[in-house]
């Protein structure tokens, strides 16, 4: 499988998930003329133009972060709790953070008025308190084993910094524990940011 | 089952795939003090405070309309492509129709100002776009078959015009089809939208 990539982006959610998943695959990164580094157009592959996207071994071009970390879960058997619930729960924590704090990072990454910033502030706030409240004094967001929602929320975590909202403890330190993980130590030193 | 909803909000996608799956479920409308309509505190059974919601009937409470419609289809086998590609590509046009459609929908549903309003038609402009090739001459938007992605189109086109984005004929032309439905006019009916 191929995983196109830009460093440091969202799909180091899906990188630290193959390799927790154990999965072969090769890293692609796009450049600024949405070139494939293997020389491809990657709007030709993905109309969308957004990274991450996933080419399987047939060819096919599966996009959109918490649909390429559910299909690794599937492909690999890892990553997804036994339990319904919990697995159901999994599916519900990457919808939220999509929508409710990856969503409302935009005005940072892009410089929108300041009045966007403070409103997308009080959401990513008040988004981090439901998260907190999930993950209680648990190891991960789920359970106690690493699932698919907690590669995507070690991404969320790393990018709160720009939103200049801080972390409650136990999320701070799930970061922390996070980033001493040998999965999330190769991702980045593979995207250069080692 | 309960789906908490509001009337003509998004968990208009779920009644109508719980109307298409031929499962049982009890409608509960939340008021302005979140009550819900059979006297609980809203917020105690789900701390994010919106919609939808989905009691199972052990109790627990699901969230996130993708994964809600993800539920409805495992449990009653239906809505969901057998074809594995066609499966994710259900999954990826929810995740695409929530991020890119239904997040750019705030700015008129809440009047924010003109500029974040100009930012997102053109968001959810080229997001039609993307679908409109998706669906081509297709009845539905994946396969010529329902799934629980055309359950949450109908209630994103429904939508649109309140963006003031015009929809693609294809996609125009599938509301118009939607609206004949007879689980689209019982769901409408049942949220007094009739």
């Amino acid at each position: 499988m191929n995983l196109f990539y830009y460093p440091a982006a969202c799909s180091l959610a899906d990188h630290i998930a193959l390799i927790e998943a154990g999965l072969p695959y090769k890293l692609l990164s796009i450049d600024r003329e949405r070139k494939t580094e293997d020389g491809r157009d990657f709007l030709a592959l993905n109309p969308k133009g957004y990274i991450p996207a996933l080419e399987m071994n047939d060819g096919t071009i599966l996009t959109e972060n918490q649909v390429i970390l559910a299909y690794i879960a599937e492909q690999s058997g890892k990553l997804l709790p036994d339990d319904s619930i919990l697995r159901w729960q999994t599916f519900e924590a990457l919808a939220f953070m999509s929508s409710e704090i990856h969503g409302a990072y935009s005005p940072f990454f892009k410089d929108f008025p300041e009045a966007e910033k403070l409103r997308a502030r009080d959401k990513i706030k008040k988004a981090f308190a439901i998260l907190s409240d999930q993950m209680d004094d648990k190891v991960f967001l789920v359970s106690n084993e690493i699932t698919i929602a907690d590669c995507y929320l070690f991404w969320i975590l790393m990018v709160a910094p720009k939103s200049g909202v801080d972390l409650p403890e136990n999320l701070r330190n799930c970061l922390t524990r996070m980033k001493a993980m040998p999965s999330v130590i190769r991702a980045l030193a593979e995207e250069g940011l080692g």
